[in-house]
């Protein structure tokens, strides 16, 4: 049975993710992002699991970069959820009974309409996680939780309501790690994470996504990263259409490979959602090994 | 006296960047970053003071989302703070009596080497905010907080260290928001953002910041936002180096507004840093006006 560390505690958003990855593994939560990584470097997890996108709880910003520094880790799956909450209670604890509810800040400020509507006279007080708020509420030190759905698992607890959200199309995404090693088959439906510094000047970003654009290999995500005091450098995360075992998708990132001072692959994946990415004219592998075959030949001498 | 709303509780970054903006200033505390812009939006505050880059506490999406969405409010001056923690105590403390640490789960995950090597045996606690956890020390129900210095003004509690950080290097950005009227004047060393809505497909990106590389405008910072269950657009967030009233900027938004299903000016202030942008050659002010006034006088029938 494997074992996914994963970003605690019990009850969040990212233990739902761990399960939606391998509900039967055994999983361990770490208090932070980095801690979750560093288990799995040292050999204590096969797995961890951390949200890289849009997270409710985590920073993106502690994956990326616990992903960019030490050891590499490649991802091997990724997990999408919809971020909906559930508001939980002592049993037989009604709306109008509710005087203070409880959450992580971030999750607070993504219900702040249904809280206005729902719950107008609550006073709202910060957790350190959804699911410490959870233990807030069966303590009895706060009277309702806003919480991932899991939590309802874990805590004697009833729901108040499901499926809450401000906005109904927010998702959450999360990545599974693994130590290098092969690589998930490509599916058709795949997405390929890299992390890359490149010279700080302008159109040096421009030039390194137009080799991308030439080759038909479309970006979803792009985000320099981060802040820091130092200058002359550009240091990004990149997601994009496609396994790098595709040839336009692994001549591409040969390209970023000679525009950077440094790449790190960071797996090529199933996309969630199994939208296929097809190869676009003059970019499928038969134009690539055709044409390797054609300039071989030319340096052969062969003018056919 | 202005008032300045601000991401609370007191005690945290955020507060502290608030006060580098304008000490004399009245500080409001509000629990989530929609609320505190939220309260610029209904003129119960002059500004808001948002983490908008690299945060502790905040999430940055928050910000970015709250920018993006709703009336419009434009950043007139940005603040930049050194990542570095205060560890709060009661007096009287010594390091070897603090069997728990509390704060926020972020800001534990940025000093987890300084833990290891100060406070080994310490127990890790998370709290809903940094100043949550200097509370939590007050009361008596944890040791020991890793805590924004500014925590120390409100808390009867004593430093056991100072300038605590794994990175010596990482930085968090400051947004000062207003309401849209006159800009802040041009410095020599401004910063523009934007936050734009393209047509999601491959080449699109690399064209749009072509049209920045052209006219030789640096970008600082790009991230796409955010992972939504929607297709077929591309939605990010850009900083760029230099006034939106310099002709080559002007120009590059113009053209990034004909590329694009929405444009939003989040406004030209001055960089915290003060490192100067200056105009490549062919694109100053005079170039471009040299240019406009060649144009005009052709279609005038002038060919001089």
């Amino acid at each position: 049975m494997p074992t996914i560390a994963y970003f605690g505690p019990r009850g969040t958003f990212t233990e739902q993710a761990a399960r939606g990855f391998d509900d039967a593994a055994e999983l361990v939560a770490y208090p932070t992002i980095p801690l979750a990584v560093a288990a799995l470097r040292a050999g204590e997890a096969d797995f961890a699991c951390v949200p890289v996108e849009n997270s409710v709880e985590g920073s993106v910003s502690a994956t990326m970069d616990a992903l960019a520094a030490g050891e590499p880790v490649v991802a091997v799956a990724e997990h999408v959820l919809p971020i909906r909450f559930s508001v939980l209670v002592r049993p037989g604890t009604a709306a109008a009974d509710v005087r203070t509810v409880a959450s992580h800040p971030h999750a607070l400020a993504q219900v702040q309409r249904w809280l206005a509507e729902h719950l107008p006279g609550a006073q709202q007080v910060t957790a350190g996680s959804t699911a410490a708020a959870a233990v807030g509420v069966a303590e009895g030190a706060h009277d309702a939780a806003v919480t991932a759905p899991v939590a309802a698992r874990h805590y004697p607890l009833a729901e108040l309501a499901t499926g809450v959200a401000d906005e109904g199309d927010a998702l959450t995404r999360f990545l599974l790690l693994a130590k290098p090693g092969a690589l998930p088959a490509p599916t058709g439906a795949d997405r390929t994470s890299v992390f890359a510094v490149v010279a700080h000047r302008p159109g040096e970003l421009a030039a390194l996504l137009t080799e991308f654009a030439l080759r038909g290999v479309n970006l979803s995500r792009i985000e320099s990263r981060p802040l820091r005091d130092r200058f002359g450098e550009y240091r990004f995360y990149l997601d994009l259409d496609g396994h790098v075992a595709e040839a336009r998708v692994g001549d591409a990132l040969a390209a970023l490979h000679r525009r950077s001072q440094l790449v790190r692959f960071l797996g090529s994946y199933p996309r969630a959602d199994r939208v296929g990415t097809a190869a676009p004219q003059a970019g499928t592998d038969t134009d690539f090994a055709e044409s390797a075959r054609w300039l071989a030949g030319l340096r052969q001498g062969e003018h056919a």
